[in-house]
C-alpha cells in the first residue's frame, strides 16, 4: 500500500470551498446557505464525528454572502468544532425540545428575512432535513419575508468535483478494500458462514488500515444470488454458490464503494457468462467515462453491453453514481441524468444484469475521471469469475 | 457469554407492534401514519439492510388504520422486502428524482385525503425527514384536504418499551461490549498510538461477536480528555494519561452504547475523585430508575451526586437517554424531559462532569427497567478509576 495520506485539510481547502460556494451563491442571488447534513457541515468547516449517529441533536452551519461559515451547534461539539478553522461558533444546551437552536437560528436569520433576502437550503435530489420537520415550519413561520430557494444544485456541483486532497483519501481507501478483497479467498470457503465471511472481512479491511467498515452487503446462493442489500445468513458457503460482497469502508471520512465476485468450488456457465459481459460492460463505462460525456452516456455505453444477456428484473435503478464523503453521491449514471462529467469526479461504474432463474449479477469499480480518460482507484477485477 | 439469541423476530412481534399502533391511531383520530426513516421501517416490517447508508433513495412504510403495513419502496430492496411479514409491497425503478414514489404515495393517500382524514407523519424531537422536502412539500400540496399530525408521541411511546425479545437482543449487544472492554488492557498501553487502540477494539468487538461497531469515540489526555465526541488522534497513549473510549456496537440492529474510562501508567488523585463521583451518581442513576418516577427524578439522583465536585463546563445535555435501535432514542434523562419510567424501557445512566482546567469525564451503563428495579445490561465498571 501507498503511503498514508495526511488526514483532514489545510485551511487552504476550506476556504477555496467556501469562497467557490459564495460566488455561485452571488450568481443565484443567495445572501446564505443554511445546512445541515453531516457531508455539507463537514464540507465547509471540517468538522469531523462519529457523533452524527446520534438522531438526537441538530447542528448548523450557515455560509453568509462573505466571510467563513457561522457553526451553530450543540455545546457537547464545541471543543471539536473550535480545533476547526471557523471563528464564530454558536452553541445551545441540547437536547432542548422547546428550543434545539431555533433561536439561535432566528437571531441570525432575522436580519436576512426583514430584507427580504433568499437564502438557501437543500430540498432536493438525494437530500433529507435532518432536524425535525415541525421545528423546520416553526424557523420558517418566524421569519416572514425570508425567501427559501432549493440550493441542491449549488452544493451538488460543488461536491461533485473532487480535489486532489479528496482523491488520494479515495485513492487510500480504495487501495484498502482493494488489499481486502485479495485476502477474501483465505477466509471465504466451502462450509464458512456467510455471516462469518461478513465479520473476516470487515476485520481484514480494519487490519490494512480502514477506519471503518460501515457498509458490508453481499449474498451467496446456488448458481447467483437473489439481492444485492441483504445482511448475511448463517448459511455455509457451498460449492456451486456464486458470493458477492459489496463494501463501502473509510478512510478520514471518505468511502470506497465496490464489490466483487466469487464462485465457490465451481462456478456454473450461465454465472460465468454473466460476469464476463458485467467485466466487459465495465470497461465500456471506463471508455466512455471522458470529460464533456454525460452521465447519460455512460450509462447507454454500460447498458449496450449489458444487453447481450439481461433477460429480466434486477432493476437497481442506475449503473453507477458519485463517490466521496457519502457511500453514494449525485451523479448517478442513469438515463435521467444528463450531467456532463467533468475532470476530477469520482465514480463508481456499477453494472448489474439479472439472469437464470432470478438471480442478479453486479460489479463496482471505483474510478476517478482525469482529462484523457479514467484512472482506476480499485484494482480491476479479474477478468473471468474467480473460483475460490 | 451466554447462547447467541434468535435473529429476527417471530412475525407475531410485527403483527403486536401494529395492534398496539393502530389502536393509538384510533385514539388519536388518525386514519394512517406515513413512515420514512430506517428505525421506524424495521419496527413494523422488519425489513433489515444497510442499504439505508446511501441516501439516494427514500423508503416509506404506511401504516393503516386496520391491516398489516404497506412498503412503498425502490425495486432493489423488492426481494429483502419480500422476505417480510408484508403483503403489499409497492415498488418503482429508484432513483427517479422526478418521481421518487410520489405518485405511488399519492394513489395511496388520495382517497383520505378526499374525505378530509389525517394521518400522522413524525416531525418531532429527535426525528427527521427522511425525503427531499422538496418532494414532501410537493406530494403534500397535491393532496389538498389531508391533515399531517405529528405522530412522534404515538411512536415514542410504543419504541421506548421494548420486548422480551428487543431485551435479549440488547443483552447480547452489551455483553459483547463489555467483553471487549474487558480487552482494552491487552490493547491499549503507554505507545500506543489512540487511533490503533480504536482498530484494535473494533477487530475485537468484531471477533466476540458484534455485527458491526458503527460509534466508536473517544479521546485521551494528560489528567484528563477534553471532549468526548473527537475520532481518534495518532498521538501515543503517554503515562498520565485518562482514556476514554465510548461505543455503541451492534448485533442484529439494536446497539449497546457504553464507555469506560481508564489511566495508563498512572492515575491523578482529581480524576479519580472524579471517577468516584460519577460511578456512584450512577449507582444512584441505578437506585431512582424505578417504574414511575420521572425521567427528571432519574436526572437529578444523578445531579446531586455529581455536584460534589462539578465545577464548570462539560455541558452534554442530559445525563442519560433510550437504547434500542438507535444509538440514542427517547426519553431523555435531562430536567426537562418528564416521561414517566416504564417497565422494560432500556436507558443508558450517562452522568458526566467538567473538571480540572477544561476537562471532562463521562461514565456510562446500560440497563433495563423492571418491576422492582434495573437490570444492569453492561457489565458493572470498576468502583476505581483502573490503572493500565
Amino acid at each position: 500500500m501507498a503511503d498514508i495520506p495526511e488526514r483532514g485539510f489545510p485551511e487552504a481547502e476550506f476556504a477555496t470551498r467556501t469562497a467557490k460556494a459564495q460566488a455561485k451563491m452571488a450568481e443565484d442571488g443567495l445572501s446564505g446557505l443554511l445546512l445541515m447534513s453531516e457531508p455539507e457541515v463537514r464540507y465547509f468547516s471540517g468538522f469531523q464525528t462519529l457523533f452524527w449517529q446520534s438522531p438526537t441533536r441538530p447542528w448548523f452551519l450557515f455560509l453568509p454572502a462573505t466571510g467563513k461559515p457561522i457553526a451553530i451547534i450543540p455545546e457537547i461539539g464545541a471543543a471539536l468544532m473550535r480545533r476547526s478553522w471557523l471563528d464564530d461558533i454558536r452553541t445551545w444546551s441540547a437536547p432542548a425540545p422547546e428550543d434545539d437552536g431555533i433561536s439561535l437560528l432566528t437571531d441570525l436569520l432575522s436580519p436576512l428575512a426583514q430584507q427580504g433576502e433568499h437564502i438557501g437550503i437543500m430540498k432536493g435530489h438525494e437530500t433529507g432535513l435532518r432536524m425535525p420537520l415541525g421545528d423546520y415550519e416553526r424557523l420558517i413561520a418566524g421569519l416572514p419575508g425570508l425567501k427559501i430557494n432549493d440550493a441542491t444544485g449549488l452544493i451538488r456541483g460543488l461536491r461533485m468535483v473532487k480535489s486532489e486532497a479528496e482523491i488520494e483519501k479515495l485513492a487510500h481507501i480504495c487501495a484498502i478494500g482493494s488489499a481486502t478483497f485479495a485476502k477474501v479467498p483465505e477466509f471465504a470457503a466451502e462450509g464458512t458462514p456467510l455471516e462469518d465471511v461478513f465479520r473476516a472481512f470487515r476485520r481484514e479491511a480494519l487490519l490494512r488500515g480502514a477506519d471503518d467498515v460501515p457498509y458490508l452487503v453481499g449474498g451467496a446462493d446456488q448458481g447467483g444470488y437473489h439481492d444485492v442489500i441483504s445482511p448475511p445468513s448463517r448459511r455455509p458457503l457451498a460449492t456451486g454458490d456464486i458470493l458477492m460482497l459489496d463494501t463501502g469502508a473509510t478512510w478520514d471520512g471518505y468511502f470506497c464503494d465496490f464489490d466483487r465476485n466469487y464462485a465457490i468450488g465451481a462456478a456454473d456457465d450461465l454465472s460465468k457468462r454473466a460476469y464476463d459481459v458485467l467485466w466487459r460492460a465495465t470497461n465500456a463505462g471506463m471508455d466512455a467515462a471522458r470529460p464533456g460525456a454525460t452521465c447519460r452516456d455512460l450509462f447507454y455505453a454500460m447498458q449496450s453491453v449489458i444487453a447481450e444477456i439481461d433477460v429480466q428484473g434486477g432493476d437497481v435503478g442506475r449503473l453507477g453514481h458519485g463517490l466521496g464523503m457519502q457511500l453514494t453521491e449525485w451523479p448517478s449514471l442513469a438515463a435521467f441524468d444528463t450531467t456532463v462529467i467533468e475532470e476530477n469526479m469520482v465514480l463508481t461504474l456499477e453494472p448489474s444484469l439479472g439472469y437464470g432463474n432470478g438471480r442478479i449479477m453486479v460489479h463496482e469499480e471505483n474510478i476517478v475521471v482525469r482529462r484523457d480518460g479514467v484512472e482506476l482507484l480499485s484494482t480491476r477485477a479479474a477478468p473471468a469469475l474467480p473460483v475460490i
